[in-house]
């Protein structure tokens, strides 16, 4: 392929995310939750570019994911499959890379090689998963929860904020519930030898260091607790100092603590994104605080380690305070760690194209997290301009780094055969 | 007057609380919003117990004030004017001792003297103030205003949460909003040579000292501020703790520096009572915080030295982090000395009774401040239950201690003439 045609993949994937933003749940900005008429059209617009890239089936199943099969070269019936693919759906006011970079750069470079004539030595289906914010519904990665055949019926009652159930989004927008999760394809599970995923990093650290693209080593596993802080209300101009109880203060020790602990080690990270005195009056000592906290680390007992000293702290800090507290644990995901073979294949192509190789883990979770329940995966990461800003409208990737990115994968996919178990 | 009659009095003011307190604007806590039918329905008892504690002359002026005075002795027709009250409105889900103990015991006080027939060297008045806490139009201070002729007829254009200015919610009780302010007795601001306020303490220092009553060397004065810290939103599994820009983490450092300043020198106190992520999740890191300081002392050079000290804190946290701010101020208001003469009077009378003297700040703002306008002022502390709890349902006092509250006010009254101008 000439390098003309290769350096403008990078441009066509950008135009193909430019016209994907066009359909949004809202006039303003980009939302795009599960089975709304935005949602819809850019489902279409996914088959519409597969058939059109020259995949060999194109397909949709019950819940809305988007399937493009490209077969593997003749005399390789048997092969393995290999998967790639990301979301579609966005958060609200989200970016227009997150996710669908992942689904339009596989396509793009399906189309070159059909173009060229070649093909690969395994079936290679690219997938846009139709749900993995969990926006509309809550939960998480339910597309690629039903691309491998774990999907949960349950979800299928959940309501959106009008009361809308899953169900009933499913039938207003053409698909029959009764075959969500159903009509998962076998072949999946029994043949997938690999999975891996192309994804903005979604943070500052390849910006930060000058790198187009980057290797994920894992995708942390994280926990998450909600704490109420119960001290003891005071009026602000009559209780001194040393008298007080106060949740706010108690509630300040530990947000330091958190951010102490979680400081001392790489990869870690710690954060108290919620932050509250319920009723909260100028002049009153605050009785309560509520604050949320997020702990990860690519190494489960890594995180762990950083929980147990956070625990001892609080418990130090509330009973030093006078304060009582009660912690609630509402998330616990173990880390999934990247297959080794694949990141060396990964830091190959990448050391190839000149680009120094630097190993980062995932903070984020990604649809590669569900995947790994059946085949090893493996992650890309490009870079995101704008400090690094992602689910917001700033979110941006550069043509030249999606060029690279691109360039990278088509490496890796053709070297992949030779790394497969 | 027999002991007997003197150790009832305090049950009696108790009784006289009780009975208030059944007037509530809502049907399950203690409310009493200024110029609600409660707060007619309290007025109307108040002027009732004056007349049938055998005040002379029970009136009430145009913002409802009820005001009744016991003349001086006969021989004293050019004696000044002394008075003594505190506000009968409450803070919603308010104490019942808040306010209306300063208008109780002394209206008691005076039922006994009367009772013995017995007159002070002085014209004598006590005064219901019908707002101080601001709690439906905003402000403070109505009432202790109009009463020292500095009423603010802009007030009456201010509207409660349901819309309906103070003109019209005056017209509705039964007042006529145009001679609001403008009945004042000149007498109050010729001839008042001294206030005094008997309160709850609204704080712990007395009951933690395990002392019935202290002397309140000087209100408070107190500057107000709101501050938002602007710092950098992200992921919060994706941005390491280093390139963070972390809102919460800013606001969490400067609660701690303001509470460590303000911990290290008597009197003062500075408190962070509203405390605020807006919209924060979980998962993302905080870009913006909102909190609130309030700061207190009993001299202003203290309070403004420790300002100086937080302010230049908060500059380097915030530079030093990344974050911006922005700082409002909304309230600065100067502290009140009370009277030294009256100051030693009190506690002499204090002494008098076997109790060990305590001098203390008051951290809270009442109507002597409005009233240290015209005249000195002073104020004796009753002891609060409940670990000084106020401003709540929770506010107590015993009998015992009002009832040596009501023994020392006397003996105050009665030697007060001696230090007068």
């Amino acid at each position: 392929m000439s390098p003309d045609a290769i350096s403008s993949r990078g441009d066509r994937v950008l135009r193909w995310a430019d016209a994907l933003a066009q359909h949004s749940d809202h006039p303003e900005h980009l939302t795009c939750a599960y089975m709304t008429p935005a949602h819809r059209a850019v489902a279409a617009m996914l088959e519409t570019w597969m058939r059109e890239a020259g995949f060999d089936d194109v397909r949709h199943d019950a819940v809305g994911n988007v399937i493009g099969r490209y077969r593997a070269a003749p005399g390789n019936d048997a092969a393995r499959l290999v998967a790639t693919g990301s979301h579609y759906d966005t958060v609200r006011n989200g970016g227009r890379y997150d996710g669908r970079l992942g689904i339009l750069l596989p396509i793009a470079i399906v189309a070159d090689l059909h173009a060229q004539g070649r093909r690969l030595p395994f079936d290679f289906e690219v997938v846009g998963f139709a749900e993995e914010e969990g926006l509309r519904f809550g939960g998480s990665f339910l597309g690629s929860s039903a691309y491998v055949g774990r999907f949960d019926p349950d979800a299928l009652d959940r309501t959106d904020a009008d009361g809308i159930t899953m169900r009933d989004a499913l039938r207003e927008a053409g698909f029959d519930p009764a075959r969500a999760g159903a009509d998962t394809d076998a072949d999946v599970a029994s043949r997938l030898a690999h999975y891996f995923e192309i994804h903005i990093e979604q943070g500052p650290v390849l910006l930060d260091r000058g790198l187009a693209v980057g290797v994920v080593s894992a995708i942390a596993g994280s926990v998450r607790r909600l704490l109420t802080l119960q001290g003891q209300a005071g009026h602000a101009g009559t209780t001194p100092m040393g008298l007080r109880h106060d949740a706010a203060c108690a509630a300040a020790e530990i947000i330091l603590a958190v951010e102490r602990r979680c400081g001392q080690t790489e990869g870690l990270v710690g954060t108290v994104g919620r932050l509250e005195v319920p009723d909260g009056s100028i002049n009153v000592i605050p009785g309560c605080c509520r604050l949320s906290l997020d702990v990860r680390a690519p190494e489960d007992t890594v995180r762990d380690a950083a929980l147990a000293d956070i625990d001892a702290e609080i418990t130090a800090i509330c009973q030093r305070r006078g304060v009582q507290r009660k912690v609630e644990e509402i998330m616990r995901v173990p880390a999934t760690p990247c297959a080794p073979a694949q990141r060396a294949l990964w830091s190959a192509a990448i050391a190839a194209h000149g680009v120094p190789v630097h190993e980062l883990p995932s903070g984020a979770g990604h649809d590669a997290m569900m995947m790994a329940n059946v085949a090893p995966v493996s992650m890309l990461f490009v870079r995101c301009g704008n400090g690094g800003v992602s689910h917001n409208p700033l979110e941006i990737v550069t043509g030249d780094d999606v060029r690279l990115a691109g360039r990278v994968a088509e490496a890796f996919l053709l070297d992949l055969s030779r790394v497969l178990d």
